[in-house]
């Protein structure tokens, strides 16, 4: 038998206790890459997003604590937000869901909440906001009516 | 404002109830595709698989109950089996793993545990031991000294 060495792989991470190491909300670590393409991240959030599409990646989320998830879809690819039909998703802890390319959408949540994300290598969490006054600070903004600025 | 319409996405899936569903153990079910390269996949597991590997794919893992998920794996890509150097790496519940491409390992639980597994599309979960009188069954297979077979 030859001397074990040191293997390249990577140690386990468990979901919950790295997530409570965040301090920031949506700002999403980096876990691990699969295959050079896909991006595992985690996140913590609280209010809600902006309205965003990412035109080259699924962006497939697992809620890991909190929740639920409520994710504003639009309802085909052409919708460009809320005034031009959508409907909300709601995703609990331990759910799986998949937001398909092109597909804009605005996650929220009513407290904090966990989730692990799954997307292509480079993904930028404002998607094609990124350029915008809203997506360049990719902070929380408020929903209407919540009364107040995160 | 338009008519709201079905949108293609697909209901969020929960792991734990998708897989209290499963009836046998090793037999992956698929949950959902992303960017139609990698599959996300839910199993239970009892008792050990066999020794392979997946020389086209990473392959990630997840605890969703039960566990711990012991994984050996090689120390290196040279290694094929036991006899040539490999550790045992603990998965618990709410862990995740990357299993590196090409890395020969073998799975095994003490007691039933659901998985998720994030792999390229079309993986086979015998690895390169498809064509073998072992992955051929794509059964369970006891480790030694345990004294019964599955």
């Amino acid at each position: 038998m030859t001397t074990p060495k040191p293997t390249t792989h990577q140690a386990p991470t468990n979901l919950r206790d790295a997530q409570s190491l965040l301090t920031t909300h949506w700002r999403p670590q980096h876990i691990l890459t699969a295959n050079n393409t896909h991006s595992f991240k985690i996140a913590t959030i609280s209010n809600s997003f902006i309205w965003h599409a990412h035109p080259n990646t699924d962006e497939v989320f697992y809620v890991i604590s909190g929740g639920p998830l409520m994710m504003d879809i639009a309802t085909d690819l052409t919708s460009k937000h809320e005034d031009q039909g959508f409907e909300t998703v709601r995703i609990n802890v331990g759910d799986l869901f998949n937001v398909p390319l092109g597909y804009r959408h605005r996650p929220w949540v009513e407290q904090e909440t966990g989730i692990l994300m799954v997307e292509k290598v480079g993904t930028v969490n404002t998607g094609d906001e990124e350029g915008s006054p809203e997506g360049k600070e990719r902070t929380v903004i408020v929903r209407k009516g919540d009364g107040e600025v995160a």
